[in-house]
């Protein structure tokens, strides 16, 4: 088992992932709180406190009503949390403490707490656990209490969050009745409770409610009892399945469950459908999930890229999977896992502006289109279901959580970025121009006078001549230093012949990223339909400063009716930044 | 134009359709009414009348309830009446009394027929023209009157329905407010109504719905605009859009009147738009509608064969379209295109012992699949949503309709079988064993005195050395016959270079058949996945009468793993009536 390195103890300093860390704190986290100030959340919690006014949470306008937006305050105050741990900011502060303040007047003097049950809902807890996401809202409450005890210290939202847990207890625990809600999520956070407080009782609610999965409490329903992960027992399930947020939040709290409990057959059950998602419906971007009608995994190998759904949060959920899966086993293919996802389908979920987002993230747009909906083929500013946004927020506010890792054997270093780490005595610089170049150097800046050894993850696009760690064991001394040259060549990939949808294409990656052409860098006068890729000329790398500072491009050959001809390709994550028109990350050979 | 021929006026005496209409007849039609008793429909109207009950008409386990199940009595009725019409049965006769009876109770005084409304609904009529499908059924009561008219002379279903349809006229007539159905159908059934009638008022309705549309009355809803047809004015839309049904129907019903009204613009429109159904979104089956979330048009070219959703509803509505394209005009693309869908897209839809429907009618199916909820993979004797099963058995009651046509110059046969043909005083003899050969024998019977010219249609796969039609004109005698040769042979078809989906692989053809592999003929201990063509080999053909009598199969060269071996492939229409594993049309190259 790997630890986890204290949230104080790596600072990203510098390069691509300080700037999307200030880009979410000041751009990003901002507009959240503003949206929901005008989008409803926040009013829906003060209409549970007792104002008057019209609850907000229109599906559509077909008039149903989400239940579920609670979260999404939740979800903003765990960000807005790890940001002021990160450093301090009395307007974010300020925000945040509104948000605290509205949620703890929200919650009913008995504990319960959801403003959809509370002001539209009738007021009867537990009535629709299938549909009516009580726990996985409390899940998130959960999440941003943890976030803040352990960023700041501060006990206000664990407070709240633990009496809400006591009221499902009090129903759902071990002299209750059995209920597992239709989508997981309290499950890891109650280990993440139990982690914080102490309070054995929290682990053992979510093992009950692991325990009770598959089992059809709560029956088919629309999509199959798989949607809601409730079509074969945690330990049982041999392939993921479902809903992919659900299936894959489900097994972070089977791992955690599994590392607390020291159950291994419970981690061998994740692993297996771990192992199965990543050879056979995982795409080149890392996303996953490539249904849209109920955002569901497809057979294996059924990956198209036009109608990848891929969602933000799917994305988001492999790499908190992974990074779970990489704590209990240490073993380096996690960490290329979430190295794939986040600089690929995490990031094209997030506009280079900050502001803007993708719920949906496929792999190719065309020029010629159906008739679309507002919105679809940019990035919008929210949505009315908007789990994506805030998610993100999260995920990069807590990003320099995943960098590295101790352990007794000293410090692993499983992602690359220009940050310092502390850890049990150990001071580290690690500086980069990751990932546009492929040099590390790790400087020991202080050590304990003790040997212990440095492992340096070498990702798999680079595993020519080396293992997939390298490992440095000394008695080091302050002022020593290692270099890692990862080589971040061009890569021309050819699809699994599984893979119907790709057949007969390539895609371009360099290091960790994904490229992809867009109508903007095609030549004048064609459309991306038309191009194909030409083998007999190699493709090249170009600055594209104009994307972003530090970006390479590449310039790949195509023809276009025999005609030889050269497209621009981007990095994936940066596509539909520009005018948006045609996006393709495979291209025709 | 050209006229269709009474319906009395073509009898399919033998072969391939003979055996289809007689499955239709003895078992599909029983089969679906007794469905209708059992899931529903019958009762809820039944309840509509007074009787005391539970309304059955479950979406699904969420509790919503379906407002459409009318219309299943009434296309059931429909196909009843085609069939009286054949020939008499006292049992279906009973059963289409009874159900006629239940109709007429159902309706209240005022005339409105709606059982959703009347039992659950609140009893106030066009509260929710979006989604309530109200006219929508009386549609199809319409079109049920219609064939119990023309075939039958019997009225009494044609009573019911102009009361049903003088109560829509009074509330959203000329003087009325605007108001159009969520889903499309009414447009054609009025102008079939003002046919049958004469009564021009209908088709004055008729053309102020079709005009309605495109004008925001509906709104935008979860699935956009397009989705119901009301994103742009019938006659500016430029290609098809949303759901695939409901565009089909609707332009079914602007041919319809455009025909009666002589409005060359609106036709044009239609003729536009079906040119690109055609040219982009339609697949080798004749299958249109790829999406599976709205159950609509994808992008052009977004033809995925294993996430095809082809409602069979969708195959038929194009040979409903493509039939009154045919007539109106006389191009010989349009009987192609009945030709293609009618024996791979619609026919799919069907079992072979004429008792299971396919809703969905995919182009690929994996050897191992994602979780899948009962029914998936199989045909299902009935559906919550059960508008494709009796859809089938009215086109297939009605199939003779569909195969010639006269004119002032004489008779034209588009789609072959053996049938006898009268039409003007002229009567023909028509011979073959098409599908499974290519010769038909036209053998005149009866003939007036004066000349007039007979016109074969050539299908587009056999016009190697004619044009699309061949016409005979003569002074005719009795005894007189020709022949046309058509040539069945095999063909190997690659796709269009923009179909992305299906780069890299070929499909094997044999006059209007498409061939599919399924893993019950694939080499022992082999899956679909792992076979590829064999360009270096022919295929052959092969006697199947395992599947059916007269069956031509394909014996298809593939490798496995660089071994060369033979799979076995059967016409598409006859997949998943075996072992249901593996399926596949496009096989890698």
């Amino acid at each position: 088992r790997l630890t986890p390195i204290d949230a104080s103890g790596v600072e990203i300093v510098g390069g691509f992932w300080a700037r999307r860390q200030r880009l979410n704190r000041e751009k990003t986290i901002p507009h959240g709180f503003g949206q929901l100030q005008r989008r409803g959340p926040m009013d829906n919690l003060r209409l549970a406190a007792g104002e008057r006014g019209r609850y907000q949470a229109e599906a559509d306008s077909g008039g149903s009503t989400f239940p579920f937006l609670d979260s999404d305050v939740y979800k903003w105050l765990e960000a807005a949390g790890w940001e002021l741990a990160r450093g301090a900011d009395a307007i974010l502060a300020a925000a945040a403490d509104e948000a605290i303040g509205v949620v703890a007047a929200a919650q009913r003097p008995d504990g319960y707490l959801n403003s959809f049950v509370q002001v539209v809902g009738g007021g009867v807890p537990y009535q629709d656990l299938a549909w009516g996401h009580e726990f996985y809202c409390v899940a998130h409450l959960i999440q941003a209490a943890v976030a803040w005890r352990r960023g700041l210290g501060d006990d206000r939202l664990l407070t709240i969050a633990g009496r809400a847990v006591a009221h499902i207890d009090a129903e759902f625990g071990a002299r209750g009745r059995p209920g597992i809600d239709g989508h997981p999520g309290i499950e890891m956070a109650l280990v993440e409770l139990a982690r914080v407080t102490g309070e054995e009782r929290h682990l053992a609610l979510a093992e009950r409610m692991l325990g009770l999965r598959g089992r059809g409490l709560i029956g088919p329903g629309r999509f199959g009892p798989e949607y809601w992960q409730d079509h074969e027992p945690v330990r049982e399930a041999a392939t993921v399945a479902g809903h992919a947020v659900r299936q894959l939040y489900l097994d972070c709290g089977a791992v955690d469950a599994a590392v607390e409990l020291g159950d291994e057959e419970l981690l061998t059950a994740v692993r297996r459908r771990w192992n199965d998602l990543a050879r056979t419906r995982t795409y080149l971007t890392g996303g996953t999930g490539s249904r849209h009608r109920d955002e569901a995994f497809g057979d294996p190998y059924e990956l198209p890229p036009d109608r990848a759904y891929t969602e933000t949060c799917a994305a988001i959920a492999s790499v908190m999977l992974a990074w779970r899966l990489l704590l209990a086993t240490g073993e380096p293919e996690y960490a290329d896992a979430i190295e794939r996802a986040m600089y690929n389908g995490v990031l094209s979920g997030l506009s280079l502006t900050g502001e803007e987002f993708f719920y949906i993230n496929p792999l190719q747009r065309r020029t010629h289109r159906a008739a679309e909906q507002a919105g679809h083929g940019r990035r919008a500013p929210w949505y009315p279901c908007a789990c994506c946004p805030p998610n993100l927020m999260r995920l990069l506010s807590s990003w320099h959580h995943y960098l590295a890792t101790g352990d007794e054997s000293g410090v692993q270093i499983h992602q690359y970025a220009d940050a310092d780490v502390t850890a049990g005595g150990i001071r580290l610089a690690i500086r980069t121009e990751y990932p546009w170049q492929g040099r590390v150097t790790v400087r020991v800046v202080q050590t304990p006078d003790r040997p212990w050894t440095l492992a340096l993850r070498v990702p798999a696009w680079s595993r020519a001549s080396t293992g997939p760690v390298v490992r440095h064991s000394r008695q080091w001394r302050a002022g020593d230093s290692v270099v890692l040259d990862l080589e971040p060549g061009i890569r021309v990939t050819a699809p699994d012949p599984r893979a119907d949808a790709i057949r007969g294409c390539v895609a371009i990656e360099r290091g960790p990223l994904v490229y992809c052409l867009e109508t903007v860098d095609a030549p004048a006068g064609t459309e991306l339909e038309d191009l194909a890729w030409d083998g007999g000329r190699p493709p090249g790398e170009v600055p594209r400063p104009d994307i972003e500072p530090g970006v390479v491009g590449i310039d790949v050959p195509v023809t276009h009716s025999a005609t030889p001809l050269t497209a621009g390709a981007i990095p994936y994550f940066a596509w539909a930044n520009r005018q948006v028109e045609a996006m393709r990350v495979w291209i025709p050979t």
